[in-house]
């Protein structure tokens, strides 16, 4: 395993029966996603696809967040390089969203805490998905002016029905566990013990005959295959007309205020 | 606001954050769809695509139904232009399950009480589907000798697993609010306040960003829009061919002779 | 109903009013699905397809289960015609699902006790499926070395969502008839008078027009019939690769010396 990447925001773990562990891994930061959250996440995904050693990937968060989505900032227009960046950024994360959609082996996410914007739409990406019991799960993507990604505008209404498919990606409202177990997208596990308890259903797994499960897997995805890159494709399109949009800016603006003056509040009141 | 409609059988109300309301309004024929009906629900729908101060559509009843569906009689072969009459009344049908699979806004579902045939099938058309309790659902197409429509026989599968959607398809089998929303159709909101309480939340909705909104819906339904307006024109076919076969005209004979025989017993329970 | 054929391991009975019903008939072998079993399968759901006076088929077993499967044994390499027998039992399978796909009437499921493998993955080819409380469903393919069939991977994702269906197919876990019910799969009816209940539903779909069912069916059905027929084809194909592998065989000889151990377990227990 000499050729295992070291991460800035993602934990790696292998264990010996070939299980691969990737732990978003800024809790006091709640996962959030930056530009180099992203690279890590793209590089790690890689190299668990392609490493043979690996025969499960568990896809999972430390602390109380799965991950809360992507770091909101505004571009500091001073700043240089910023279309480069912003290009840059894009192609990572439309990049992401591919190799997830071609992983080649079991991927497992094991949501450990609540899962906010890309979080929540790459969890349908996942082949099996478990969840704490009081995970939250949330798109807020008009609250942004942003517009649904990770494939969720194809995934979310077949896995959820249309309409709290809808719910979720048109309206934002946020979805408990119990209810995103009912409606099919995970299984819940229970708080305690659940590293444990998804990692030994990993290892199982791992026993089974690796030809069998990526022959099964390839039967599962492969009818949906063309359709997913291209409606990433499309999204992604979409998401970098939204994100240069006025609206969009405006939006974020007011959330970014927003932020700041809760923030400011809840430290005024730590100080009285 | 001054292009407003003003119609026989449906209420428009306008809010000024942009939501609008339809309401089916003949409670005391439990809003049954007469040929009247569908031409005014045509008429609604097609304004509120169009009307640029629209931002968000709420589709409802008055009183203890939604819709009992389509108003069964038989026709009277000693009426004039029959053929021509029937034909019209096919082309409206059709063209507004057209409008609904290709409206442009937000259309929430807010049932409001009972909903049979064309109105439990066109609820799978708008983007998020509210209830009441006591609401209950019912396609009671084989009893008539028809078939299914309103793109029923694509999303009812897709939204509820095959099982269900057949059950309420093919074996006519009525379906509780509870057993609609555990098979992801709806959402279940309080009887009381229930048309304030959707009519808050598409409030929430309107303040979004309207091009966010558009550009999200475009991708939800974008996938599947061909597919479903060609299903419409496939059902539509074979409903016009059942509709004018002998066993269907059979069916609703013995349909419309129990109704009447039905009404006249409580009329002499309620005379003694 | 002369021609109504007389099989060694289904008891076909018909009903004055239309329902068929075919019974897997070896209870004290599981209903275990030899070459013999598919062959009979094979033959009674093509004359149910094909015998006018049949309106509804039901499909249940005797016993205990429904039926356990594939029944596995490990190939003798003395046997003669080993590769041609291999090929025969290849064909009636896959043309077995076929039928199924293409089966023209209101097929019902009745799930009376529990179901494992080809079982579990044809009972979503059904256009109803009703099933005891104390059934269980399973597919232990990765335990075997095998790989999906009977168009699960299209259709468990569809009806279950991604996760519970890759948890089943790719994980190979046993799930009780309440989570299938709950995930869309079927309906739970009472153990006690199942049947009766079963075939009392199957009555009422039975009066209704043949042809409104038919139109209706093919509605639901024909927009996924080529992409079904199709998968057969792949998943044939693989399973077929799966079993000649090294892999399999050896997990199939694991599973077998398992099975004669506890039996043997068992015995000596019981002589004690």
């Amino acid at each position: 395993m000499s050729n295992k990447p070291t991460l800035e925001t993602i934990d790696i773990t292998v264990f010996p029966n070939g299980v691969a562990e990737l732990a978003f891994n800024r809790p006091n930061r709640y996962n959030s996603l930056t530009p180099q959250a992203y690279k890590d996440w793209l590089v790690a995904i890689q190299w668990a696809a392609n490493e043979e050693s690996v025969k499960v990937c568990v896809l999972t968060g430390r602390g109380k967040y799965y991950t809360s989505g992507q770091e909101l900032t505004l571009p500091d227009p001073e700043e240089e390089d910023l279309a480069e960046k912003f290009a840059q950024r894009h192609l990572t994360t439309k990049t992401l969203v591919k190799e997830m959609i071609q992983f080649p082996k079991l991927l497992i996410g094991a949501i450990n805490g609540h899962c906010i914007g890309f979080g929540t739409t790459t969890a349908a990406l996942c082949d099996v998905v478990y969840s704490v019991p009081d995970a939250t799960f949330a798109t807020p993507f008009m609250k942004l002016g942003f517009c649904a990604e990770g494939c969720s505008s194809v995934l979310f209404p077949r896995i959820m029905g249309s309409s709290k498919a809808n719910e979720m990606l048109l309206l934002g409202r946020r979805f408990s566990a119990k209810e995103m177990e009912e409606c099919g997208f995970l299984r819940i596990l229970p708080a305690e013990g659940f590293q444990e308890h998804v990692l030994k259903l990993a290892g199982q797994a791992s026993e089974f005959s690796v030809e069998a499960m990526k022959v099964t897997k390839e039967l599962v995805r492969g009818v949906d295959r063309d359709l997913l890159l291209k409606t990433n494709e499309i999204e992604m399109e979409r998401l970098m007309e939204r994100m240069g949009s006025a609206d969009s800016f405006e939006s974020i603006s007011k959330f970014v205020e927003e932020s700041r003056r809760k923030k400011a509040a809840k430290k005024k009141q730590g100080a009285l």
